[in-house]
């Protein structure tokens, strides 16, 4: 498969997946969840609205929960720049791209741009936040999974493809993709700005959605840890996936359902990529040691189900989708 | 339910689960695995054996694997008696109760005394082995789940009541079981000599079977580094439960599957059981919080596969099982 | 050096280390530390007195605290006997060998012995205490060190070889000692009745003292986070010697000492030790790598320091101590 | 302090660091060190020469070791640049700034700068290396530490405001600082490019020399085990630091001595820090908790012995050091 080329010089420099905002139904239900299971920091809490952090982060905020009667959605994926110019080349970046753009006020973020991307993905960027505490050595505050800081969100499209061009475009590099043998499928690429293997990460599927956003988390104890918070507090059903070991990327995971059913990574470790010789590795999808080196894959519902952006209809995909899904595994 | 009372003045005194012994195909692909992804110690290997032991034992071996073309099956489950004297009246004990007993000479293994249990378990005791180093400072040595000690059996029979009462006349304690809620059914119960939660553990099936034997492991990151170990040298299908955590005993744990398909259990902690006021904690089977606290049930094979006796025919249960299947769960 | 032989036959049945009774100045000081950095569950507390246990331990407590004007000390050593007939046994066996014995109530304990043991030490004996639920499942209440069980005491005397001889005598089994290449000096002793490698240890010092008591932990992290617990909440400095790794015995270990200087140490890890082969273990005092495999040596005080039994006068070891101390090892 | 402001678009990119060269004595003694204890890859050796790279590391070496007969010393430090360009540019910046530069073949790098800082540190840069596999999943090659990637280089110089100033005019970010109460005394700077707290730190003291240079370790347990494999493979008193808590930065660490001496930190988890509100934090030099926020300080000669550069003559500090050492915590 030919790649287009990495762009070592980008028109604006984004520095890494920043925050994830959602609607859900019950603040204190998320709460719990957030707080104890995965050991988020709250940061502020209103009447609608909760703000939590990961331990280590000096950062407002990296996860918006927005009290709404909707459908559970997600309202925006946001991530950072590297300066307010940063800012001001994006719009003209985008705009030059037909994507739409529009200047909002957020609270705890400075200038922000909202922005929705070709393949539908409603972004925000900024480049600063109000600045608050790093919590990772208050050891006395950590709880669960001590979810340290975001790393990345995983979309739904049925334009894997269109989506790789643009981001690389816009300076991101491709650090994993899955094809199969023809080059026909392009079932996901891996993209990534801070120099580990992912920012942002696109799956084949209906689409847009957001399958997951994911936090990484200092060691693998701490993954068992927020499982027996979740089976000591009532959320042992939301152990979706894992612990488990990722063939690409080599991550230890646990894939979590909140309770309005958003899907939450914790992971822990991940390897860096920075230099000019790193290739994309490319994975082949008939190969199920990469889904699932060892143990069971995963269930139907981890590949089928995702969250909807706010306002966005979902498209179907093209392809027809065929992953070794538990239930099949079960039965073969 | 009337539990029988425990007997502090046993007749003689088992000390703790001591060994397995077990038919395989083929010794190479048995040590791979036991060696480099359990972790176990090879004391020595012959034409037609291996012995292992854990990485703290200073007896010879907890595990025997003979090679044999017979259908894979488990020769015997060993037992330690504190004492010579504790032998002869093993011996007097058994017979007393109808149960076969024999001397017989084994290598590395002092006087030896089989027996054939009330539920048609084969069993071996003795008071001594060969002594050989403890490696458990030997860090150079440790490999993937560091298996450290043996821990207990696990028996599918169709008379659990009887292997109960039985068991409890000889000394064992019973720190566990799970019965329904009229009395009627008795599902498992969790025997001890050694002073945690079981050396010897029936649960109603057909049988008499080897459910899993298991060994204990320092920590958890030793559970997922066997795992990532049976990944990479080709046993990752053989992961066949966990990591998951149980309700009962509380450990965590990850079943495998050896080449031969015998089931063999790494599980981490478990509680001291010892003193007068501990009563013996009943579960309730209806209760899946207490197989599954978080995630995924197991599948149906792992009820219903065990590896037969030597020579000894299965006989069915009377019950009609219904656990929660991972099968069952995945279509609800 | 000629052992005495183990007693297989016992006069009466000690199952394991207990409890400790401590007197200490603030309730409160004493809270924050056992509770938090620790991890002890908090059973109950009076005007008086707290009480803790271990995170799995079913009954009331294994750590009394008094307040107390008087000078910091330790007023007992608890241990268990197996029924209500072994407390009557050990008082005939205990006033044979001349040691005080009285009978005492005490809360929370059943029928309950207090002895004076030849070397001097304080000691009692009981059965039965209140039954209390086991924490080692709810993981919301676990906190720093995550305090799992106490395991064992160790004891400073300057009478290590009388003793060893009257544990032994008593049923305890040796499981390592140390002692000097001619056989003159024995200077320390594990002795053990649960199967592990100690229930109390006799080193040579000044005593009898408390040198230290002991709670295990379930894992490493837990140990680590421990010191980052008691560095959060102001206990920094009580971070006396470790993490480390012991060479007898194997375990990984941190020592603390708590706000009236009371020495306990959290480790993790030992070996089981039941089987007649199981001979007790010699250690050349003059090997280093025992005391200290890596790192550092302890510092003096260390060493020297200790707690002192309620009204029991200590008395010097007529043995010139040398100790390789950090102090030395600096300076070497 | 008033400091100089970060540099967003800086003349030339340098990504990270990326190796050290060091000068030893042996190689087989380093091979064992560093292969077996930190758990480096051996990528390949000759007859003078072994390099080494991290079990993550996709690049050739990150550590290369060359035998020689003179004293120990470090040959250099490497760092990478994003692009061949930035080479080019990175000369301009050098030689404006009068630091002598030179283009240099070395095996297994591309084009490659040799430059000597301004504070006399000779580094060398370059943008590719011949690519080999990562070993991230290859569990059965893991060892010891499990050194996962370098992360930096510690250097001791009189100058450490010379080299703030211009590593920060090369496009560095200031992450912490340590700084007297007066502004008079700088004592520390923590650099960095690749967005954790530390590509390159100075610290005031004779030099320059390199006081360390450190890999990065996937998680706790993996730094307990180099500790282990040092004391069973004979390095035990080489573990000279540690394992303990960094208050700065917050990493948990452990430093060793090769067998030439130089020396080495494994260490684990550190935290992110590329956003525009991040701003550099100061420490306090008198404020103990940040040099050993539990447990008892470093030795002195941690404070005082460094590895000279090869034909780098190092220059005393004027100021007069004052560190909390061991030695001096010990009496008072």
């Amino acid at each position: 498969m030919v790649l287009p080329p990495p762009v070592y010089d980008p028109p604006f420099r984004i520095t890494r997946a920043s925050h994830v905002v959602l609607e859900v139904s019950d603040l204190d239900a998320s709460q719990s969840f957030y707080a104890d299971v995965l050991g988020l920091i709250l940061t502020s809490r209103d009447e609608t609205t909760l703000f939590f952090r990961g331990i280590e982060e000096a950062c407002h905020h990296s996860l918006v929960l927005r009290r709404s009667d909707r459908q559970p959605a997600c309202a925006r994926i946001g991530m950072r720049v590297l300066s307010e110019q940063d800012l001001d080349r994006a719009e003209v970046f985008f705009s030059q791209d037909h994507c739409p753009t529009a200047w909002v006020e957020v609270p705890h973020q400075g200038r922000t741009l909202h922005i929705t991307d070709p393949v539908g993905v409603p972004l925000e960027l900024c480049a600063q936040m109000t600045a608050v505490p790093r919590m990772i050595t208050e050891f006395q505050l950590h709880k669960g999974g001590c979810a340290q800081r975001i790393d990345h969100c995983q979309i739904l499209t049925p334009e894997v493809r269109r989506a790789r061009d643009f981001y690389m475009s816009a300076g991101f590099r491709l650090s994993e993709y899955i094809a199969s043998a023809d080059d026909e499928v392009l079932l996901g690429v891996f993209l990534q700005r801070k120099g580990n293997p992912h920012d942002i990460v696109f799956f084949d599927g209906a689409g847009p959605r957001l399958h997951h956003f994911a936090y990484f988390t200092p060691q693998v104890h701490h993954l068992l840890l927020a499982c027996d918070m979740a089976g000591a507090l009532g959320f042992g059903r939301e152990v979706e996936r894992g612990p488990g070991r990722h063939g690409p990327g080599h991550a230890m995971y646990v894939y979590f359902r909140d309770p309005d059913g958003h899907r939450v990574e914790l992971f822990n470790t991940h390897y860096q990529v920075m230099d000019m010789e790193n290739q994309a590795v490319r994975w082949d999808p008939t190969d199920h040691k990469l889904s699932f080196p060892w143990g069971l894959p995963a269930q139907r519902k981890w590949f089928e189900e995702a969250t909807s952006f706010l306002g966005v209809e979902p498209r179907p995909s093209t392809r027809q989708s065929n992953p070794l899904t538990l239930e099949k595994f079960l039965t073969s």
